[in-house]
């Protein structure tokens, strides 16, 4: 079910103002998710060099591997004829690259005329050797940093894209639930994470899962210091802290909600830590609605941490909806005190307190969607620390 | 369980010489499979900038997002005091970067001398910014491609790699097994990647499973002509193929198996193509053996399939081993006739024979390693088109 027509027209004509408002005359896109923002288009192939080019006027062409290229009108709404797929045989060539014969097929299409260009210049998918290439082959072209331009157009969410946060709000729900269920004595992180797993790919009733841009995160123990070291077969011992960062993910959108649990009765230090925290989230979800600016809600929390001895150096948050590997943030707002970005509706955010203290630690998230008067919690688990008795 | 000491030291000598071979007095590390091999370092990091400096001579320098450095030593091997972690708050900004940072402090530590240092050109999560920071930050470096020289050194697996090879083959051979019992008529694409996933973390005894670098692909029907398109709430119909692919993963090796199925009795076009597929891969799998050069054995297929009038434009393989998101290939040896690699002990591939026709298609793979006489197969499932009947 790809985005109707309409909506995808809009998401154009917005992405085009803000080129013109940029000195844009055409962007070269290759970060997934805003392939998939503008085309529908949505497969595994971003391992190999792929861009939609966007010219200010007139249609944009999409480029990628001819095994890739075939079936993409599968997905995207780009008409076939607009689809070029680049021979097999340059794939891992050391004297050639895709976007050699790209440049060529843009300057074919009359795309290789004197102007400003935006590219991607923090994209994943965008290697320093893909640049090169067109900046080799189309000398016409000023290439400019597009400062994430797409991924800013996706902040606020349409209405339909508020429906697919909400059904990925549900299948988080779920898999935290697995998760949870699956914590116990003597259980092994990948036996946990394969619970989680299975309800993320099946989701629940009325939305299926999709996969999400990151695995389960379960930071255990002393190594909840560490909070991206991903499972490994270490069982869980009694009385042992241990932490779930997901994502529920429906149809490329993610909603990511984190929980910590205690085998047993937690330690005094980590129950305080863990008291502090669920008492700033409350004040920021409380605080954020639309006209704010972002650094105000962070003060909110900074605040109230500080008056409690506590400090958190990283970011409080960021935005959200699709979501690629390896990440499912937006690389737009982040929840911190410098970001001045005022909160409109249609905004999603992960909200998460992540406290990684030296050989210990807690997170507790929720994805929320900023509304016309507050906020929306899209994710659902019980706040407080969980506890879990026994084996 | 990180690698020894001394396996770590062989692969950074090796590194070493290809360096001074190459003429590179540093090398900008940043894929995380070079990482991991170099260092042994784990975690999903990879989406903010990290980089590991190696320079010809003196000890490497690891440098990530202070919240991953905190941590770090938990997987690699790198001194904590030659692991540094730049500042939360140059995350995600638009006018400084991480690289900034790196720049200095790798000038603080003596590395800004003129010289030339290879930089990994295509890697995925080496951004055009990223390379500009370093380029602007130092003027003294000759910055050259390394033509994925660490990915070079990885394509000769080591003993204790093998083992780990073996494990994976054994993770992959029971994944399939569960996709293969999940596929039924009526049955959704997303639940039988849920029993894929499931069985991926799981394991198998003696040999827990890991994430792997890609989703389970699961091309059907019609749509079996594009490879890549990931898993939806789609159901298989009766008289339908689907295609499963996927790869066993164990501490982050990885060996990927292909299978094919039909629900019922399969068409005649894709019984024959299905027949001339597997022939290949025997003649293929009875070719490959140490001393040949792999140019070589890919004639042995395309001679087979063009007996029976069947092209296939795309290679019939790649070599693998360790593997992060977005890819389980290592981006060095392709099995297509212009790679004239000669294959040695210990160099692992994955032949696959992907017939992505139009409007159907069929896949079949084994991964294996190269012995001193011929080869071992790392994975096992029947060869033939798998018929299941019924729901």
């Amino acid at each position: 079910m790809p985005p109707s027509t309409d909506e995808l027209d809009a998401r154009l004509t917005r992405t085009r103002e803000r080129m013109q408002r940029a000195g844009l005359d055409g962007l070269v896109v290759v970060d997934p998710a805003n392939l998939h923002y503008l085309t529908g288009y949505d497969a595994w192939s971003f391992y190999m060099p792929q861009l939609l080019f966007v010219p200010l006027a007139g249609e944009p062409l999409l480029i990628m591997r001819a095994m890739d290229a075939g079936g993409a009108h599968r997905t995207a709404s780009t008409p076939p004829e607009r689809i070029l797929g680049y021979p097999e045989s340059l794939v891992h060539q050391r004297h050639a690259h895709p976007f050699d014969w790209a440049a060529e097929r843009l300057r074919e299409h009359g795309f290789a005329t004197r102007g400003r260009v935006g590219y991607e210049s923090e994209a994943h998918f965008f290697s320093v050797r893909a640049f090169h290439a067109l900046e080799r082959g189309i000398p016409e072209w000023q290439l400019v940093d597009s400062h994430d331009l797409v991924n800013w157009v996706r902040l606020v969410k349409s209405p339909v894209e508020l429906e697919l946060m909400r059904a990925a709000g549900r299948v988080a729900s779920a898999a935290m639930q697995a998760g949870i269920d699956a914590v116990a004595e003597g259980a092994r992180l990948n036996d946990v994470a394969a619970a989680i797993q299975f309800a993320q790919a099946t989701g629940v009733e009325g939305a299926e899962g999709d996969y999400p841009a990151i695995v389960p995160m379960l930071p255990t123990g002393e190594s909840a210091d560490t909070p991206h070291m991903t499972f490994s077969a270490r069982r869980l011992d009694a009385g042992e802290a241990v932490s779930i960062e997901l994502a529920g993910a429906h149809r490329r959108y993610h909603a990511p909600l984190a929980r910590t649990l205690t085998l047993g009765r937690p330690d005094a230090r980590l129950e305080r830590l863990a008291d502090i925290t669920a008492e700033g989230l409350e004040l920021v979800l409380d605080g954020l609605r639309p006209g704010r600016a972002v650094a105000d809600v962070h003060a909110l929390w900074r605040d109230h941490i500080a008056k409690h001895g506590v400090e958190k150096p990283s970011r409080l948050g960021y935005s959200i909806g699709i979501g690629y590997p390896p990440d499912w943030g937006e690389r737009t707002v982040s929840v911190r005190g410098d970001d001045e970005t005022v909160l409109e509706p249609g905004v999603c955010l992960h909200i998460i307190a992540g406290m990684w203290m030296s050989g210990y630690g807690c997170e507790l998230s929720e994805s929320i969607a900023v509304t016309a008067d507050g906020i929306e919690v899209l994710t659902s688990a019980p706040r407080a620390l969980i506890v879990r008795e026994g084996a």
